[in-house]
């Protein structure tokens, strides 16, 4: 077995490819070869500021969290994957016996241990090892790189679950970016029947209109809430039964919870730091709209590899760019310039 | 039959007992020779400002929607009461053809006509006619006053539905006014195992400990936010499943989001005029906590005369005061002054 | 106005076009110049056997209840439609008064006026009348025999609601008649990534493979219930989640819950007359595969016209034949042999 | 530590008092001297035939699965309790990595090991070990046998919760031994305003009426199910809104669906051996009844502990009969006779 490098966070924008010990399995692990990580808003945040949220990360971390590779070595006791199974690494390792694990709400363990996050590194590396019940083998009409973005797919569809999205809804979703665009994706092939997405960039709008999105309105940040809902309103031709906020900063909340329709959902998705939002809650409270968070994963990734493969769900065109483990400080620099969707690093390269 | 006396409000504090018209009834309707109006928080408001939330009351209007009479006459059509029934009124005459009447949420019809609300006469006076099937016959073994108490009743079991209380639920309520207590009764009549209810009046307390309750908290308006989360969960032993946000003021809000425990609820209830918040939205988004509202009543009101007829719920606690007609000013200065909880006028005193 | 014409069935194998008053409306209906009506399965079984279910038919009643068509006039109340408008017509009328109607399961009134059913005439003539909130306009790029078709349509969604299906569901459907095949395109567009359809006749199977059904399997009605079982798991590659039979008989259900996985739904639809069923009961509950039945359409009909209208459904493969009003009894008779899918009565030819 | 005893069985009504060794635990597990463990019907039916539904038992298996005691060793790794608590043991150990166990349904693992079940030892013995999540604190207000008969409540909670008991259900329960009786008392704690029991024995309608159900109905067998349904309804006043068979045989389930209103529930609890069950299966589909199965305890330990802790279900009068360790076969010969209701065997007598 070769080397093992891994992509170390140790300070803000201080992103090394180190030497790493290859790690010891135990009997329910699997030691797996990556192949394709990918990068998410999140991690810009960490690698540009070196917090988690309002947490400043406290020692060096491995990165990444979106990914997938070959299993090359197997736990005594593992029976789901064998050896030579391409996989798609679900990031959390959750602790089994709290009352969220227990109900099936795995994603709000408190104890769990999720890649690159509270301490607990990341898969952006040459060997990493992986709790194999927590590793889906990967389908054979897809590739790997699908696999690693079937990541954040599984969170669009933990998010459109929760909103709720079912045939004949119809949608707006605030916010163009990868999860944003996967949200929409994920909307249409649960039914939705007009889809409207917003953004201040154009080309992401563009990306979006690709991958089909029925409408697209590019806000301009000088209109009042107030007119942003009146364009929505007009541009649907009608208030969406759900709006997905996948902004991942607090001030769309506002033109939300105004825009949907009354016994609607406002759903939000991948929020980031704590800020306090004035918001026009009596009225969203008297119309019955209901207000519901959304955070990682549960039990999404076998629906999202099998959307992929049935073709139900192309990730392809999300895909636009492309690193090699050692520029992966250049590929966190794109990510931060805000162009392209999803950045997929090639380990292997 | 006798004359047609009438409870209208004309102006904040303009409240006169005036002869009225008996009205004629179509084939679908009955005639009701009222009994008992119990006074509500929106009736202090509207009585004291002579607005509907933060709409003006556009011209003088019969106050009255938590009423019970006897059935007196009936339509042609008409076949779940008959001449002599005691019946309790669901105050509202929804269209039955929107989306919402259409999909059993006709508390959100926009045509609908509600008791003293809109332009639409109430029922605090001596004849009243409504609807026949929104007319509920009361069982034998409850009072006639008992009949018109259940409709704040069913306004607290759609709370209680939305917040979705079961068995086990660790209930917190803001806010010990009747929509409140209601709230525990219910929560406790649908398993709830530990209930705790807050106030800023110690009398209001001291009724709902007599109901059951198995925790008050007196809040002294110096607290902090946190400061009242960190007594509320002192206090009930752990973070609640499901809060309820009875104020009928915005300010709560925050301490409902705060105190939740992850995946819990936030049902807010019976809230008037609009205002804006400041709102933790991120962390309780993150924690996947439904914040969710509350408006009127959608099909409770048989759910609520069975549970008072069965003995699940005592609404007699609950009625402090009681008043004639003709002195129905004094019953809103009384009510306004917010001594007692259910103020009910007997019309035919 | 020109005359009117029916199709009125008077016996078993009796079915005239006679010529019928124009009706008159009331302020809240609308009268319809009818343009297209399908033929389903019910209508074979009354004009077959004059029987409706168990229950003769007790006097002559013209047939039909797929119909869409041209609004010529509206009744002084109506606002959701005008003159000119194309509409599709949800064959219903319900009370609107009971607990059903009251609370959204307007299908399970029993005062409701179901149209070709129960002594309530059809809408298989040239001009028709209907309660205006039960017509539903008919998007642009939509042709009326398609409007018309949308109420087979609006049957399965309703199916599809109850049996749950959602993104990444594997379902099994048993039965390739028009309903079995709906199911599968509405189950394909609610997210079902995996879809195998059952028959015992290649023909219907072959439209069914045409309009993107994953698997289908030909039936040979020598084989035991255990030896279907076993080939529609090798064939989907698992047991399915959800098993939706749309046979219109009862030996299927056998099948129906020895195939579906621990946790699933068997969802039985369009069943028809009484008939007991020796089924393996005790395995079901053990393993908590729910039994639910679907019956008719509840507020469907919004998301079947979208659905179609969006390009999510495409009915016109499901169209194979087309007769005019005057051949009426071949159409039903064509119907009866079992060829083709949707058979079409284009009224004003 | 003294020596661990154990009630061992070998054939049918071959049971012994036998010693065995005290079990190591391990990082995870606590070791609990038992105290009560109470006998179940499915205890009977495999004391007397020594098979477990349809499965020969394969070898001497110690039995109980409704136990409590107190803790006398914990793991290194166990947080959640420590020695000298007193503890009610949730009988199962699920594998917490097939898909039922991750949604939070770990009452449908296959691979879990439940006690007294599948070759896996149960906890009538002195020494009895656990995985630590599985055994819940006690409250102190609740005695050691109460903790034990906690087991069969947490079953009712179950299978209320899957039939969706909510206030102003009207319930009828079919059979009231342990289960039914549990069933009706959760059905009241959740707020079901009319309970209706059956049995075809009069001493155990007594104790359910006691223990507060409304109506008692005694079956005579000579009666068909339909004359059966007829007195139900006469008794009840209404058809239920759901059934709940808990007689663990199958003739009652034609009564189940015949007597259930029109989108109601037939919930079936306590089935045991497969049998075929003729079922007018299409009316009841038709009307949209569902029928649901409940199998063992999925999460609801701690409201069953919560509500017997604050006084909301009262398990005492459930406790009718006493037998010391060594007269364990005589507890499972009276449990046999079908005489009294919940049998307790305390250990340490």
């Amino acid at each position: 077995m070769d080397k093992n490098y891994a992509a170390l966070l140790s300070g803000p924008r201080q992103l090394k490819i180190v030497e790493w010990p290859i790690p010891n399995i135990s009997s329910n692990e699997v030691l797996i070869k990556m192949d394709s990580v990918g990068i998410c808003g999140s991690d810009v945040k960490k690698y540009s500021t070196y917090k988690n949220g309002v947490i400043a990360v406290k020692k060096p971390m491995i990165m990444g969290h979106e990914g997938a590779g070959v299993v090359v070595k197997v736990g005594a006791e593992v029976r789901n994957v064998k050896v030579g199974d391409r996989v798609a690494i679900e990031p959390t390792q959750p602790c089994r016996s709290c009352e969220y694990c227990k109900t099936g709400k795995y994603n709000m363990c408190v104890d769990g241990r999720y890649c690159s996050s509270s301490g607990n590194d990341g898969n952006l590396c040459t060997y990493y090892k992986h709790v194999a019940d927590f590793v889906h083998k990967i389908p054979d009409n897809l590739t790997l790189e699908e696999g690693a973005a079937v990541q954040p797919l599984a969170v669009a569809i933990h998010a459109c679950n929760r909103a709720g999205v079912k045939l004949g809804s119809e949608v707006v979703i605030l916010g163009a970016g990868p999860i944003g665009v996967l949200c929409a994706m994920t909307a249409r092939a649960m039914g939705a029947t007009k889809i409207l997405i917003t953004d201040i960039i154009q080309a992401r709008l563009d990306v979006a209109k690709e991958m089909g999105v029925d409408f697209t309105l590019l806000v301009d940040e000088r209109w009042s809430d107030e007119e942003t809902v009146d364009r929505i309103v007009r541009l649907l031709g009608c208030r969406p039964t759900i709006t997905i906020d996948a902004c991942a900063f607090p001030s769309p909340q506002r033109v939300a919870l105004l825009v949907t329709r009354t016994c609607g959902v406002v759903l939000i998705v991948g929020i980031s730091s704590e800020s306090l939002t004035q918001l026009p809650l009596s009225d969203a409270m008297l119309r019955e709209v209901d207000i519901r968070g959304s955070h990682r994963i549960a039990n999404t990734y076998p629906a999202a590899l099998a959307a992929v493969s049935s073709g139900i769900i192309n990730l392809k065109p999300l895909i636009t760019h492309h690193f090699p483990l050692r520029q992966a400080q250049a590929a966190l620099e794109q990510a931060k310039a805000g162009e392209g969707m999803k950045i997929i690093i090639r380990v292997q390269d």
